[in-house]
């Protein structure tokens, strides 16, 4: 049966297109190395046709199809399971730039482009698309959108569901449904645009996007500030709302925890002078304006979040490679943590409980007799932190999970969400259900019967079945 | 039955709940007089828990619901059929601010909040809750949900569905979904928020709502610019959107044929000299700057586009009450067509075809024997014209329903959309069949059906069921 699949998936789409045996080892994993599964064959179509095509064939297997573009997936939601039944399609080979519109400012893409791939098109244009995280240099706009990415520039520009005007995706009978109109406003019914943001693969294969594109801002000033804890922390955005709303682009947060294991894992890493064992936040506006405006305004702002007592001290980046400085700091919080062993923990909070719930964890793992260092770190302006745990790589998997239990049950009882910017994939989908009620799961579970009745999209992630 | 019906409902709700007879006449028919349906009874519940009674007890009787707010609608959305069976939802007892998160930036409301009333508990905050049209002394938070509504700061801000980050709603079995987490970043499943968002009423009645507060900027610089056309209008907004746009906040279109209607219904309206007979933008750029910068971005800006001869001319209004005279001949443009006969057409476009788009429907026009008066007008920036045309009191229906299909034609054809932010209601659900792909309505049809299986919803409205 699955046999005959692949051969009319061969003789559809040509052998190039279908990776087998060996070969597809490096898509049944996810890049952690923590989630194995096993497929029954990868599939590259390379032309939206071909998507259309595969699942038709797919269909008439019924076998199931996993999406995946750049693997890069934090939740699990591009790895199989592990029966060796179901499909990888993997989106990579669609990687065209369809067209840049730049009197309206969009630009058109395959589902497969790579995210830097989309930033360099654009500013090649002088045009800014502004969604920027960690992985941009192997994630894929279809992975971006079925997550709805997040980042660093939400703050000012949105997330990807902000960024996106119209979606091209192939649904369960193969047909195209959705558009890429490059309109800034467009109600012609329900959203299905909004339905397939975030819905992980679950209810169709995106192909394609219309993402919105910004000017580039050519003036940038970027600040180091050292915060007692995180309530400064949220005191100084409040200033910097007040004063800068206007530039305000990215206030990442950095826990002393944090910023010590990056000392630890890169001993090269240089603090501006009394900026050690401290709480930091990198703060940083942008803007087309004229030259040292932003510096001014930001250094106002930071005088007055000083004199309040919110800052205890601030560095402002004096030169590009100071302001390059900086960003390291914040980009080696993920790269030092993947060096050790972790607990990751992608939520947001109401800004006034954050504190509460920092405080809480931090009692809670002082109070483990294991050696557990919180080292949480986040984008302060958008409530979301990654409440990462370093943990002893010997620590039993059942004081995992109540570390994870502790985390959770907190957030919820918060006001907060357990999945800010990661999805939930197949590491959460059992959260979802204290997350939700019972309602609006049923909802969801409704509009899944309804736009994937025979369970060909990605079954096993985001929902249970 | 339907007597049944209504005499459950006042049990459950008390008499003053419920209104009947004469006194529903207002909710009956649209606010332009237009559409004249027959409900069997108007409910106006005061707490959330009697709308998910109502509905459990219109299933109950297989009643259908239609959703009204403040009744301001242009497509026919909130207005009943007429046959006398329907009940119209009064949302407008529910109109608490339910709270305010100063410290995130959020604003928690009832659906039947007006949305004046919404940005003065916001001002009275020093916040800014930027969704601004013509409605908004009579119009409520749940319409503008339903809708999607855009207005005059969507270049900066965003349409209602950016500005709202929760909603609360009562599903087809009368029970909640949804939530009203005041959180930038929430990825918990399928976005049902955003599916509810555009709806108009059909899959569900909107109780509550989480929205974005900003802050309130306090420098403004206001210009009125003269342009020759439409398309130099869109080369200044490509200058403004380069020099300008960090601050950038209005670009309003308004054809000369709209601006010489304002003059004659209108008699005391006073333009800048040498501004008469000519297309005009109003520009406006907003921020939390020092005073006078605005105004020298904005007139440097401005001299470019002169310079570059996308501009003939530009005043910048050097007082309050020369930037509220400016407004007050925008605001002006829907008052002085409500005075009139016209075909009104809420439409997108690309940029790059809303100069064909204007050529050829002036030439259409033209070409008519009967005298149609072009006088569009729009919000520039979001590439949204209010394609109006103003129609002598005799013409007869036939030849209204030719523009109607000769500017839909035009609109699909250019690439745009039928519906930019009036919704589809009941006058527009003929042409969702022209705008959106088989494919794409069967996946519409196949939610509305999951979500509300026995049709209790607006039937008849945005889909055909």
């Amino acid at each position: 049966m699955s046999t005959d699949c692949l051969q009319e998936l061969e003789n559809a789409l040509g052998r190039a297109a279908i990776v087998r045996d060996e070969d597809r080892a490096q898509y049944d994993v996810d890049w952690r190395g923590h989630l194995h599964g096993r497929s029954l064959a990868v599939v590259c179509p390379s032309r939206v046709e071909d998507v259309g095509e595969t699942i038709r064939i797919a269909k008439r297997h019924q076998v199931s199809v996993v999406p995946q573009g750049g693997n890069t997936g934090l939740a699990g939601g591009a790895t199989p399971d592990s029966t060796g039944g179901q499909l990888v399609l993997c989106t990579r080979r669609l990687n065209r730039i369809r067209g840049i519109d730049l009197l309206g400012n969009f630009i058109t893409v395959d589902a497969g482009c790579i995210l830097q791939n989309v930033q360099d098109a654009a500013l090649s244009h002088d045009r800014l698309f502004p969604l920027s995280l960690a992985a941009q240099g192997s994630c894929t706009i279809g992975g971006n959108l079925a997550t709805n990415a997040g980042g660093n520039a939400v703050l000012r520009y949105g997330n990807m569901r902000e960024l996106c005007v119209g979606i091209e995706a192939v649904d369960a009978h193969g047909r195209l449904i959705g558009d890429l109109k490059c309109l800034r406003k467009n109600n012609t019914g329900y959203s299905l645009r909004d339905l397939l943001i975030g819905s992980e693969g679950t209810l169709g294969i995106i192909t394609g996007a219309a993402l919105r594109l910004f000017p580039r801002p050519f003036a940038h000033a970027t600040a180091l500030v050292k915060c007692a804890n995180i309530e400064h922390a949220l005191q100084l955005l409040g200033v910097l709302r007040a004063h800068c709303a206007d530039f305000l682009s990215g206030v990442e947060w950095m826990s002393n925890g944090s910023l010590s294991n990056v000392s630890t894992q890169f001993p090269d890493t240089r603090m501006p002078p009394g900026f050690d064992e401290s709480c930091l936040c990198l703060v940083e506006l942008s803007g087309s304006t004229p030259p040292g405006l932003l510096d001014d305004i930001l250094a106002s702002a930071l005088d007055q979040a000083i004199a309040s007592g919110f800052a205890a001290d601030a560095a402002l980046a004096s030169s590009l490679a100071e302001r390059d400085a900086f960003w390291t700091l914040r980009e080696r919080l993920p790269l030092a943590e993947a060096r050790c062993r972790s607990l990751k923990h992608d939520v947001s909070l109401p800004a006034g409980n954050m504190g509460e719930f920092v405080a809480h964890l931090e009692g809670y793992l002082s109070s483990m007799t294991e050696r557990c260092a919180w080292a949480g770190f986040g984008h302060l302006g958008d409530g979301n932190l990654h409440a990462n745990v370093l943990i002893p790589d010997a620590m039993p998997n059942a004081l995992c999970d109540r570390i994870d239990e502790f985390v959770y049950g907190e957030v919820l009882r918060l006001g907060g969400s357990i999945s800010a910017e990661h999805g939930i994939g197949s590491r959460k989908n059992n959260l979802l259900h204290q997350a939700l009620d019972v309602a609006s799961l049923q909802a969801m579970q409704a509009v899944k019967n309804a736009l994937d009745p025979h369970n060909l999209f990605n079954p096993g992630k985001l929902l249970f079945n």
